[in-house]
């Protein structure tokens, strides 16, 4: 864990700023296995507040975890043939076990849709088998040529849900309502404002009908998909020959969903709340939500660091006391780059009048109170930053989104303002390409709930849909 | 899920009993991956219930969580001598990515010692930074040819604790205190008495020092080792070339520990527990404590059946309700496959004494209880059977331990009798090897509480240690 001071400012250099945020909060380390991360203990722990919570979520809405197997023999990673095209090229290939090498080389999971589908062939029989809601947490590989901490790795820790459904209306249902509850958890929680819809064909996951995607906004303007959910309609199973009876006793085919969400999220985090003395981290996801500081190590104070820990104990708040032989300012600045929602000082200065000051990591803002006053204070902070942090946020990423209504406008906003561009679209693939081509944007997702009013942006030929463009991670 | 009919006896046959009541209780079923299972909701549930309660534990000691990667380059896997002549025979390696060939092979982690040593080397610089107390949850990866569901498994879920320390005393400690942090959980969570000890030379974990171990024994008398901890002293780190600043500021080299346990644990609840009927869940570890079951569907059975809901709901109790139309019969049995350790049955003849049935899963005892009294007469139940459960399974075990003196006795006992046989050794490797050659029996551990009155059970030699040896899975 390095100073504050050798943090680069977010304004000067925004990638290297994320390296170091990364780096000095302990969130991750570099392996000596190429393009491979560690997760330190604090990024470790962020991902367990999050899988906690959305856990959760699906369990109340009746999925059960399973295990399937870490490795797809390649036979069956052909059996979809859109699917192959797009996973083919980016898989790790275990060609050897033992001292033997393999008859048939085994891919290791870039993702499961397979591995479900060829599960649910041999389980799903009837009507009363269905729907079958099955989710995974899991570690996923794909061979990228260049990484990033979180953002882009050879591993990828996620969550993968797989479900099957009786009805096409029921199947499109299942997909929304993940998508939601991904929107829903990103929003309360991560206080990170989303923007759901469905992606283009060019930009859809391989095999699928329709795909929905959460798209965030980073603090430089760039997007992260930060999270998906695909509809299949019948195409895997289709492909792979699942069929049931019916209640009227004929043998159909079920319609599929899969979704997810993975440790992007937290570079996410990150690079929305993030700033250049560190980490912030809204209150509701802080594996710590309070980090004490002793000024000194008078008898007085210890005693009041022994009497605020028992309250805290007392009331489920979790906390860090730093005890080390630093300095005040040392141990302040060490706080605010691990990004602990508040920070506790207490002072013999304070303690005189038995009071405290809490220091908020979003604002700075210094707040002293009363002792006995302290978890009153604590939890109607933790509240108001919580929405203050989101509303921010939101702020921010809607002063970035523009209207461009013709490709002069477009490329005026593409070449000087970062952020997200809305515009309306013929629908043809040529023009997404062109625009990709000349500003490296792609299109984020459909706007289904504004009118057309002008043209397309590209081509100017009519429009049949509005765009969300943007530069991606 | 089948018919308690279709499961095997276990007097008949153990070992088609034990896949019957693995697959019938649907905690694991066959994938068309070679040597890979897939672990079921029912499976992962009870999976899902063991990590809760150990993660709290390794929490509570101290440990922090961490992901290390999933890859060993082969190079890193050769480092430490031992340790990689006792796994590369037994690792699957990737050795294409993308459309590429790799340069260097990797091996899918097997276990991994080698990559938190590669990391430690790089964070360990002063006695500061120790004690390092890491620990992972995750899938590794062995070459087995032959495989048992939960037992033996090309993928093994599980967790690795990696430890490091200043002291050779205070790394012991922390081998033994996670030994007996496993032993506490298998005997009061697990209600599985186990056998805690130090493992012979010749059955060590590769590169260790010395190895713990926890020998459980089956219904069949046969041994199923149920966790390990080891204790490495400077092999690695030697190996490694971790060294830190101790506060004479000299350059010195720590110690280390490495302790896991895995899903096979679920195969020692099912073959400790249960019956011929199926699973035996002990009510501490069941991630369904009680499944209601409702005798017909008239309106005062459906209200009853409500009301002891919501009792159930507000008192944190976990349940499930079998609402199926199948007969009362058919769901009794049923809910004894699954091993819910009580199954209440709300019929109209009880209610009209306002009563309800409970039945215990281990003893099938009937209980009738007024459903005002319902809560208190479960959380009275679950602790009895708790403690009935561990209770029967030491008196079974206890009562299939044998002594043996002399050569003739050990071949009496070992050819006659399931079970383990004490006997005294003289710590040659060639009687272990003798022994496992006549009668396909390893050492489990030493007995370090007890006198050595005889010489050695093999060759007549005068004994230094005294020994349990057992058939394994």
């Amino acid at each position: 864990m390095g100073d504050v001071k050798d943090i680069t400012s977010r304004d000067i250099d925004f990638a290297k700023w994320y390296t170091d945020v990364v780096t000095k909060a302990g969130l991750i380390d570099y392996s000596s296995v190429k393009g491979s991360m560690i997760i330190c203990p604090y990024g470790y722990a962020i991902w367990e507040s999050m899988q906690k919570i959305l856990d959760e979520s699906f369990k109340k809405t009746g999925h059960e975890n399973v295990q399937m197997p870490l490795f797809i023999p390649e036979s069956l990673l052909n059996i979809e043939k859109e699917h192959v095209q797009g996973f083919a090229p980016e898989v790790a290939w275990v060609t050897e076990g033992g001292k033997e090498k393999l008859d048939e080389r085994l891919c290791v999971r870039p993702t499961s849709e397979v591995l479900f589908c060829d599960y649910y062939k041999k389980v799903i029989k009837s009507y009363r088998d269905l729907p079958k809601l099955y989710n995974q947490w899991c570690t996923i590989v794909r061979w990228e040529k260049t990484t990033r901490p979180f953002l882009r790795s050879r591993e990828i820790l996620w969550q993968e849900g797989h479900t099957m459904h009786a009805t096409e209306e029921e199947a499109i249902a299942e997909t929304l309502r993940m998508l939601h509850i991904y929107e829903d958890f990103q929003k309360n929680y991560l206080a990170i404002p989303v923007i759901i819809g469905k992606k283009t064909e060019k930009e859809k996951f391989a095999g699928a009908v329709s795909s929905y995607s959460l798209e965030a906004m980073m603090y430089d303007g760039v997007a992260l998909q930060n999270g998906t959910s695909h509809y299949f309609g019948q195409n895997f199973a289709a492909s792979f020959g699942i069929e049931y009876l019916n209640k009227d006793n004929k043998l159909v085919t079920p319609y599929q969903t899969s979704w997810g969400v993975t440790t992007r999220m937290i570079g996410a985090l990150i690079m929305v709340h993030g700033d250049d003395r560190g980490l912030v981290i809204p209150p509701k996801i802080a594996p710590v939500k309070v980090i004490l500081i002793p000024i000194n190590d008078k008898i007085e104070v210890i005693e009041s660091v022994k009497k605020i820990e028992e309250e805290l104990n007392n009331n489920n708040i979790s906390y860090k006391i730093d005890n080390s032989n630093k300095t005040p300012g040392y141990k302040f600045a060490q706080a605010e780059v691990k990004g602990y929602p508040v920070r506790i000082e207490i002072g013999p200065r304070d303690l005189k009048e038995n009071k405290v000051t809490l220091v908020r990591r979003d604002t700075l803002e210094k707040i002293t109170c009363n002792i006995k006053d302290i978890i009153s204070t604590l939890n109607t902070l933790f509240i108001k930053m919580q929405d203050d942090m989101y509303n921010k946020a939101l702020k921010r990423r809607d002063s970035m989104i523009y209207e461009a209504h013709d490709y002069k406008e477009f490329t005026e906003i593409a070449n000087n303002k970062p952020g997200f561009i809305k515009a309306n679209w013929c629908g043809d693939v040529a023009c997404e390409n062109k625009i990709k081509e000349d500003f490296n944007m792609k299109s984020r997702c459909l706007i289904e709930d504004e009118e057309i009013t002008t043209n397309c942006v590209c081509c100017n030929k009519p429009a049949k849909y509005r765009l969300y463009f943007g530069r991606q991670y």
